[in-house]
């Protein structure tokens, strides 16, 4: 036992931080600013320290000694938010788990694996391999589960497997005060006492630090058969998933580009589909109800006066077309060279999607901003990312303005302000606003798990008045 | 408006309850004992009185008065529950939802039915047949959505179309003080705020009283098969499941009868098929690939010795099938005239359960009880039940301690105490001993919504003190 080396050149919690954690625990420039935000464009300030936690423990340890100082916590893990939600603020420490990443079990028979918050879903899906097996849900882009599960993420599977709450069975997190727990159950179902599993998820690390994740996992599909669609309007196409969505047509996929989105791709990548509204979709499943499904989908595609611009059931071709969509957002960019995007998330039930997106393109048109449209349209979910050009303060302006008019008209028609990328900073008020008369509860029960408050301040809820 | 007329014959807060809601609330002994119980064993003692709320706006009146008085209040809609969920004590109000049986809207194109918290699944699927969808979830038992909802119940169609939690969108809830709040959104997926939608979901009326309940919709399928097949042993009929959901096989339905329960059925219906484990298998989608689906289940069943004894695509011949597991219980009962069941409720991870049904059948021999079982083996639930010959003590006692055992071999294996009936009276220990480690933060939450402790005290948690 040696006594902890006095440090004075560091805050005492950081100096209670380092006596526990050790090397663990950096206060080193580079690795602070690298640490302090996400993929947004949302502001953040530098933290105090980073601690880097290799184990539940670790979390533990690092949690108790900011409680004791009253010391906000912003918990991390792939920094690839669109909210800001893992965006540090002046005097904050920042609980990076990111090194947390050893895959603990894959219990193959019972469809489920447990991981360390850290691992990536691309790691994840490459140890599944030998099983047969995928982790089906979240979003294309690869983030780490503690992050899609704290997000409630999502992406082009959500409609066939669910996002991440229906992908999430069991937790590890630890509370504020460094006490840790065990939330639901490896079960695939439970009716046993209440679901704290999904008060956790979603909670964006204001309520407890998520350290271990149980997912539930999928066979990989013996066969798929993708198709490319381009159809005369927005109607048709949503028209049209619709009418597969209420069919006993399975869809794994179903993906909306817009027309803008489409001549960005053809200018960028070379993408060849005719410019116009564009469906991509997707069916698994054995090799013979793949071609049935398909060819069952294709007869309703008529109905709406689409036509088929490609179809195949080989995965690299399919891999070819499904990264048209996988590069939209890079063609939108390079539309304005040096732009950068605001990206909006709203989701509206399917029937409204239409009239939500016609009238965003017409307000969008009267602001002469760019941003192209895509869409989970099976969910009701689109992205328009609006094209910020390089210092243009006006177009930002605009950009934000546009984006809350584009909140109110889905709040209006019943949406949420967030179908994927969560709340973070960005969508403090629309949520307060979505969620009026529930937000004194969700205060409740963040006041009764986080009393002094230190579970990443000022994201999600707006504390004290809305 | 007339002064309420003073009853001195009643408590206080029936007094007041009767000046607000009228001829809603009744004191006749009758109704109170009708209104004292569910369907289980458990005990219960006469309320105060029945109000029998036909509006939020009833709940929210007689929840402020109750919560004014410190009274206790027991949420109650079919009373078709089997833990005592609904059971009332001495000094409490029930605060019946069965009258707010009104369907609000059916969203046929976004797939979802807002409806009130009496209305029956069977009155909710009545209404949806011209709309060809179905609320999928839920119990083969007729049962109020609110009920289910909070209940977190499930049943046959689980492992296909998951349980009340994954077919809850959003909530009207009244909580403890008579304030409501709307949680969760009619759309497809959201990541804005905390999911308060799934803290009440099986809260089981303790955090907050649900008066309307937005579910998910599913189309009916145009075509189905389903086949009863015979197993040499249990290990081979949960290989043979493990299998096909391992495979992109989708089954809809996969239910295990045991020997015993066999046997049962052949004495009381007639039921002739082999006594033998059994399996009844359904698949659903469009006429041929019920059919592909269904000759690869039978390909695989091949490879476990299992042998078909029958098989149908005719609604009616698959409905007379089916029949045969709905009367599993009553057949059982049979077996020991005048009996009442102790059904159990454990749920496993599904590789453990053939250890886990083996070591409760060597077990259940050695007590000499007779206990058919019968389980949702997709999902690792599995029910005995456990017949209590009438007046016998000594059964009962042995049942419970049965039951007891069971719990600790479910939990001991990762599993849950409750799959699907809720934590009630019966599994407030169970859950106690299944969440220690989560179980002040649970408190913590009942705390903050429910400061009183009005809302079904002594269900679910038992509060200071496990």
């Amino acid at each position: 036992m040696t006594a902890p080396l006095k440090n004075t050149s560091v805050s005492p919690v950081v100096h209670d931080l380092i006596a526990a954690l050790g090397s663990k625990v950096s206060t080193e420039p580079e690795l602070l600013d690298s640490r302090a935000h996400d993929r947004s464009y949302h502001s953040w300030e530098q933290p105090l320290a980073v601690v880097q936690a290799t184990s539940t423990h670790d979390v533990s340890q690092a949690l108790r000694i900011c409680h004791q100082h009253h010391t906000p916590v912003v918990p991390r893990g792939s920094g690839t938010g669109l909210e800001g939600g893992s965006n540090t603020t002046a005097g904050s420490i920042c609980l990076d788990v990111s090194a947390m990443n050893r895959i603990l079990n894959v219990a193959a028979d019972d469809l489920y694996a447990n991981v360390e918050a850290g691992v990536m879903k691309s790691e994840l899906n490459d140890a599944l391999k030998e099983h047969h097996l995928q982790f089906a849900a979240g979003p294309g882009v690869d983030a780490s589960v503690g992050g899609m599960a704290a997000t409630s993420a999502s992406g082009t599977t959500a409609v066939h497997y669910g996002t991440l709450k229906e992908n999430v069975l069991a937790l590890t997190v630890v509370l504020a005060d460094g006490s840790i727990i065990r939330t639901g159950s490896t079960t695939k179902k439970s009716s046993s006492g209440y679901d704290l599993t999904h008060l956790f998820v979603g909670s964006e690390g204001t309520l407890g630090v998520i350290t271990e994740v149980t997912l539930t996992l999928h066979p990989i599909p013996e066969a798929a058969r993708m198709g490319v669609w381009s159809l005369p309007s927005l109607q048709q196409a949503v028209d049209l998933v619709v009418k597969a969505l209420r069919s006993s047509l399975r869809v794994t996929r179903v993906e909306l580009l817009d027309r803008v989105t489409v001549d960005a791709l053809a200018r960028y990548t070379g993408y060849s589909a005719p410019v116009s509204e564009t469906l991509m979709v997707e069916f698994v499943g054995g090799p013979s109800e793949v071609e049935s499904q398909y060819a069952r989908f294709a007869e309703l595609a008529e109905q709406y006066d689409a036509a088929e611009h490609a179809s195949t059931t080989d995965p690299g071709e399919a891999g070819r077309l499904w990264q048209a969509r996988h590069d939209a957002l890079p063609a939108a960019l390079a539309l304005i060279p040096g732009s950068a995007p605001l990206t909006t998330d709203v989701c509206v039930p399917i029937s409204k999607l239409p009239e939500c997106i016609l009238a965003t393109k017409e307000d969008l048109n009267s602001t002469g901003l760019v941003a192209p449209i895509v869409g989970h349209v099976g969910d009701g979910n689109f992205h328009l990312a609006i094209l910020l050009p390089p210092g243009d303060a006006e177009a930002e302006s605009k950009a934000h303005q546009l984006n809350a008019r584009l909140l109110d008209r889905a709040l209006a028609v019943g949406g949420t302000c967030t179908g994927e990328h969560g709340v973070g900073i960005g969508k403090v008020g629309a949520m307060a606003k979505e969620h009026e008369s529930a937000l004194e509860t969700m205060r409740s029960i963040k006041a009764s798990l986080d009393p002094r408050g230190i579970l990443n301040a000022g994201k999600v809820l707006a504390l004290g008045g809305s």
